[in-house]
């Protein structure tokens, strides 16, 4: 494609690259949307997938198909691994082999990845939420429990089988350990016959004073208080010291505790993409302490206006100066954002500064149960879960996925049932977690390990 | 589950072993029915899944739920390995651990699995097509390819990265060819840059004088042209001789032939379950050439009248003494029928021989394509196609399922899109394959090697 137009390469299609692309399509540039996997995930409703109530091609659209139609957009299939600003080129590892892409604008959108605070040996034992192959993961070993409770006669052992022990209080946390109960206590029962799935124990580890860190107070207490009512015990002030195989240990202001389980779920922290350490090196960019890059109110990098960095891998700030959250408005508010102001850059106007507009945050807990906070709204219960059902189903990109999903959720909320329960073989993990330092998690303050102290 | 009641174990809940499983609803016998995977699995449409056509959840239904409501059937997550008809027990492997299970009656409906006629080490470079994991491995391989040949600049290479080579010109490899070719043509060229998809070639193998071999002769002859309609290169009379990473040879009386190719798929020869040679072993069973299992009238083995097999795992002959199909329509019937037949055996009733119903052969080629023999209906096109489509959709288990699957296909009509496109990780794959003798194949004469000659 060989073009003298303006030429803006964009690492990542997920909610930041994605509107970036899409935000470029009446933009006189050729876009290439670079991406190691061929689809867009709907991240928010990953969790789905991990309990079975969804199936993973109901929340992923492959990225060709929703760029179809842009003909200034290509998507490449690679992993990018080196950033030139100097050359302005970027190294991409693809199936082939590696290929150097040369940019005028470069939008890094690589997101973040699990994260275990430096314990990456706890990954093992405690798979986390980032990609359809963790979820699949954790389906397996959830679902996995299950089947082998129903086999075992010791009751020691069933105990540990059916005690599910979730880390970390932020959105993920809560809507895994709500989706669990309902799974054992309302979809499961009549499925078993030796052993009895509401007889499950489900614990919800978080490390600081409430659930839901970034929300209204109230209902932080609301959000645990209906976890409660489904049967969760939730503990609060409560930091994971160590995760094995067959048991968690943790600690709080009553002291050590070990509880016997095989199923641990990571929904603790994540870290930025290693591309930012690229840009740290390459391009003279500020790490902070999670890792996420330091930008200027163009999102853009102060020695280098032409590289702008958005969503989970971005510092940004907020109109009261507190630190932008690591979710879907963000990044989603960020792409389109950038795609404006290179196409101002083109046309010669100035700069814009970005401007992030709080639409409020939504979390679920359970069937008809869920909080939200909307302007100066607090609302939790039947309305906000509507309110959460409505906002997910029309962000979910393609018609095809919305209707589906909306059809599996009907018939789960008429019959109980979860229609997506395969267990399926353990897939070849991507890459190997970062070996990075301890650092506390970008995208909530849950839990942060207290080893040694 | 201590009972006094006949104790009744199936092995395997595909489509023989699960219709045993639910004919035994009413009968006074407790039911255990044993698979190494949570669901049962709609593998007629197994090669949508490769295609990108529908999700894996769509044609598989857990067995618990499928079972939920029947009180005397119980099922058990595990893989049997060994049968002692002595002690009428069987050694199942479980993820806790081995386990023995005892029985009254034997139900082994443990079907076939992939065979490359004693070419092992063909699996690496041609994927079959018999597992979800298959499914998902094939799909990898298909949008793989097209991936990668967006990205390949040397026109050899792009010529070999958009051939696609089907092995086998039975049922599964006549909707191969055809979908992938609908594929290229119709569902992906507008999702590419640098490439056409249009131009890719697709061609089938098949060792035998035509296609589909068990219908009608006209059939086969409209499959044939149907196919080639659809821009596929039917090589007929032709047989594989090796496949590599990088090509396929293959020989017919026109002489041997060479084809670049980094995608061969698999559709030719299946095996019997091994279980088959566990039954020769210890309950004096005979096996044919196939490794399936011989029996009586009655489906039982001659030697052990309370053992039965049914499904592709058994060798049984229709009315006109010709040997009955490896396909799903005789594993059901068989199931009913042992069902129903050991009922009689506990109200003391004399039991009764099996009869095959033939109710005819449905194969589709594509898109308002497909050919149907029904009675002395022979029928090819466009209602042979709705037939094809009402009759998968009857048989498919699930309400919700069918719903989506008729919703997904209601918009890949219209739309020819394709909605569940997503290149996932690859597996850890199953047992390694059975290194056995080379056979003929089980389910279709399609296609034998003929090295050497």
């Amino acid at each position: 494609m060989p073009s003298s137009r303006h030429r803006v390469l964009i690492l990542g299609g997920g909610f930041g690259g994605l509107a970036a692309a899409r935000g470029l399509r009446r933009a006189d540039v050729d876009v290439t949307l670079v991406d190691a996997e061929n689809f867009h995930l709907f991240q928010p409703l990953l969790y789905q997938v991990a309990i079975g109530g969804l199936a993973p091609a109901d929340i992923a659209a492959p990225l060709r198909w929703v760029l179809r139609k842009q003909r200034n957009a290509r998507v490449l299939l690679g992993r990018a691994t080196g950033i030139d600003p100097a050359a302005r080129t970027v190294e991409i590892q693809t199936e082939p082999g590696p290929k150097t892409l040369e940019y005028d604008s470069l939008i890094v959108a690589a997101g973040a990845r699990n994260h275990y605070f430096g314990k990456d040996e706890w990954a093992a034992h405690a798979p986390a939420l980032k990609t359809i192959a963790d979820a699949t993961e954790m389906r397996r070993r959830i679902l996995g429990a299950f089947e082998a409770a129903e086999l075992e006669t010791d009751p020691e052992r069933l105990r540990a089988l059916s005690t599910f022990v979730v880390v970390g209080g932020g959105p993920t946390g809560v809507e895994l350990a709500g989706a669990i109960s309902e799974l054992s206590r309302q979809t499961l029962p009549s499925d078993f016959r030796s052993f009895n799935p509401a007889s499950s124990k489900v614990v919800l580890l978080e490390g600081g004073p409430r659930l839901l860190a970034g929300y209204d107070e109230g209902l932080s207490a609301k959000a645990k208080a209906m976890l409660e009512d489904l049967g969760v015990d939730v503990r609060l002030g409560t930091f994971v010291t160590d995760i094995q195989a067959d048991h968690v240990a943790f600690k709080s202001a009553a002291g050590e505790e070990t509880l016997d389980t095989h199923t641990v779920l990571w929904g603790a922290g994540v870290a930025a993409s290693p591309l930012g350490r690229e840009l740290a090196e390459h391009a003279n960019a500020t790490l902070d302490r999670q890792g996420r890059v330091e930008v200027d109110a163009h999102l853009a990098l102060a020695a280098h206006p032409e590289i702008r960095v958005v969503g989970d891998l971005a510092h940004t700030k907020g109109p009261a100066g507190q630190p932008l959250p690591g979710v879907a408005p963000v990044a989603l508010q960020q792409g389109k954002y950038v795609a404006k102001d290179i196409a101002r850059d083109l046309r010669s106007e100035p700069r814009r500064p970005f401007r992030y507009r709080d639409k409020g945050n939504l979390a679920t807990v359970g069937r008809s149960r869920a909080v939200a906070e909307v302007g100066r709204l607090r609302t939790a219960g039947f309305f906000a879960w509507l309110l959460w059902l409505g906002v997910h189903l029309a962000f979910l990109v393609g018609f095809a996925n919305r209707f589906i999903v909306l059809f599996k959720w009907a018939l789960a909320y008429l019959t109980f049932s979860r229609g997506s329960r395969l267990i399926l073989p353990p897939v070849e993990r991507g890459e190997p977690a970062e070996p990075t330092e301890p650092t506390e998690p970008a995208a909530s303050k849950a839990q942060a390990p207290r080893t040694g102290t």
